[in-house]
């Protein structure tokens, strides 16, 4: 399938604007029946999805894809229900939308307070997994925003698909279609010119590789939350229970290689080197992990270790690589970290709780950890529900973000005639 | 004063992502300490900064600025005392950094929280008024942040004599110098370097007219939190108490009228109309005001009433002027609101407890009122303290900015070694 000729963006987000307008005053229970249709519609959808689908990877294949992309793009129907399962757990999620917080009176009786409000329209750029088409568009609904998604050239038959079963849920919960608008163009220059529409969108989430990423920030007007990349690290302290540190090394390296919360890189503090290097290599040999290490760590770890680079020290493998480096203490952790992390998750292995509170402190990453996996830093796992992705920005939303970051809140205050004097 | 050459700007916000790192790692008590500091040397160095102030009062004179624009530009010293208190105010205020909340545990045992943080490096370019200058810097030090600041060029030695006070108390409690920088240039090409520097600062935040705010926008590759105009609306609703509606009318338009949260624009429903527009016309005669309004207000209001244009709904007056439009209903006026307001603040007054909800419910403004005069959306009177401004951008803050504002949470998570399966 062909993309058309380039659409007027402007219109789009115009009618986009309006219907976030009737989303954010619809009644909570209209949005979950829209999200319990959605799901229906996937699975009643199920095979013309699939179809749609196949044809999708075919083309792939024909154009040379790699095997990754090929999986990343691939739906099959146990993919597709838990796509459908998805958007029901995002339905049951607790109501967001009015929700009043911070609730306080002052002395002179004036009431303060601040209510959760949807954010607007939201444009999310991606790439292969037609996945994020649902998972963006549900958890834009949930929050009360209107969504405009635009997603990658190599998915356009399965994102139109999937988008017939969105806009069948929207119509039979009465809410409007350009509530979700897929962009209906996979030229870059429809990016370019979305994310410079900064009267009518509020926010664009890019999600994808470093690229993608570049190319919004580059060119928005509107405001950017980045989904950058994770360069994860494991600090195996002085003080580390060896054994644990060997499991999170194992668990945040090769449990999952290709997610943005595996390890890539292990710091390894002088004092427990000569005792750690050497179970690590072996059990990392076993697991055909490949170690990149510093001089100390092919000293300690044996011939198969590669010498590191500095490319090592900011690569984002996602691959059964790992680079190790042996630092000198806590201080000299927290600055390898501060030098090559990406503000992703980093967590440190010890008994030491001063020493712990001080990473957990000083380190300035989005999930910080102490004694537990890299891979815990997920939306779901760290109970946001399902994640629109994860922020590396600072502002609005840092780490994990879920629905309750795709709003905002403002200042409620209820007096009875109370004037400033 | 003359301003020196372009100063190497990346290199000034280079040092201060050295120095905010610094800062956020600095105990609780040196941050108060500094401020404390700083308002000890404000009061020092009093006669030298209204020496300052007072030539460049002289020589806005001589260029002609306005009464305004001078009366913003002016320091006198009780005012200088009560920069310095707002800063003593601001160093007392619960302390943010490190604060952990939301703190959950699952059920395996993982403990889940977030850690309040600082954003890191915060630009701020705003205009005439010096006292901005202190208010930023102790509000970014309270914060744990490093600022960058750009003044306006008529306020140029006022904010140096300013800058030097800051520095004396940033020094005295160990603090490096470039916590606060002030821009050495008050070329306008500075502001666009500065905005594109996406490395090395955090946020920007322009302060002052449209012009300003436009051009920051235009240029900012670094996130930005737009203060932009108050177009702020009273909604007389048919269920209003009339009396309170004058009191609240007078107090939102006169009582400061120069101010962003002053009354722009009052929305008469057509049921009241009959009953307050004669009322509202000859007290706001009384009290100097103009009237510009609609045909009814008009025929109702008398022969003083100026004929309103659609540039009367959008205008920000800062001035004795105001706008009164009769609306059919509380839709009307939802839907004016809309159209014409500029997201910052809007009140209803009424007794009807369910118009009431909805006009809280509906309108998307960062404040939204019911029964009180608009002249409380500031942030000492919504209890944030201190406030960096008004936020009319959605994301990260919306309404009055405090410290609060100038941070951002990262997520904890604790283990005893546990591992994702």
């Amino acid at each position: 399938m062909t993309a058309p000729a380039t659409p007027d963006l402007r219109e789009l987000a115009r009618q986009a604007r309006a219907a976030a307008r009737v989303v954010a005053r619809a009644p909570a229970e209209v949005r979950h029946r829209a999200l319990v249709a959605i799901a229906g519609e996937l699975r009643a959808r199920a095979a013309s999805i699939l179809d749609a689908n196949a044809g999708d990877v075919a083309t792939g294949q024909a154009r040379g894809l790699s095997a990754a992309m090929l999986d990343r793009l691939r739906l099959d129907p146990g993919r597709l229900e838990a796509v459908a399962g998805a958007v029901l757990a995002i339905a049951d999620q607790p109501e967001l939308v009015g929700r009043v917080e911070r609730a306080e009176p002052r002395a002179d009786g004036l009431e303060l307070a601040r209510m959760r409000i949807p954010l607007g329209v939201i444009a999310i750029v991606y790439e292969s997994r037609p996945n994020v088409t649902v998972d963006a568009a549900a958890l834009c609904l949930k929050a009360g925003n209107a969504a405009i998604l635009r997603g990658g050239s190599e998915a356009f038959a399965s994102n139109q698909a999937l988008g017939a079963a969105i806009a069948a849920g929207l119509a039979s919960a009465g809410l409007p279609p350009a509530a979700v608008t897929l962009v209906p163009s996979t030229d870059r220059d429809a990016i370019r010119e979305l994310v410079q529409l900064d009267d009518l969108i509020d926010l664009c989430i890019p999600r994808g590789g470093e690229g993608l990423i570049r190319y919004v920030a580059e060119h928005a007007r509107v405001p950017v939350i980045k989904h950058y990349k994770g360069v994860c690290h494991l600090y195996v302290h002085a003080a580390a229970d060896l054994d644990m540190a060997l499991a999170l090394a194992e668990n945040g390296k090769v449990q999952r290689p290709g997610v943005c919360n595996a390890i890539e890189t292990i710091l390894v503090d002088r004092a427990v080197a000569p005792a750690f290097v050497p179970r690590l290599a072996a059990r990392f040999a076993e697991l055909g992990v490949e170690v990149r290490g510093d001089a100390t760590v092919r000293a300690l770890g044996g011939a198969a270790i590669v010498a590191a680079t500095d490319d090592d020290w900011a690569a984002e493998y996602l691959d059964l690589i790992v680079a190790v480096r042996v630092v000198d203490d806590l201080d000299a952790a927290l600055a390898h970290i501060e030098r090559w992390g990406s503000d992703h998750t980093e967590s440190i292995v010890t008994a030491d709780d001063a020493a712990a509170a001080r990473f957990l402190r000083e380190v300035g990453s989005s999930t910080v950890m102490h004694n537990a996996s890299t891979r815990f830093a997920d939306g779901g796992q760290l109970g946001l529900g399902a994640e629109i992705g994860i922020s590396t920005t600072r502002l609005h939303a840092y780490g994990p973000m879920g629905a309750e970051g795709l709003t905002t809140t403002k200042f409620i205050v209820r007096g009875q005639g109370h004037v400033r004097t």
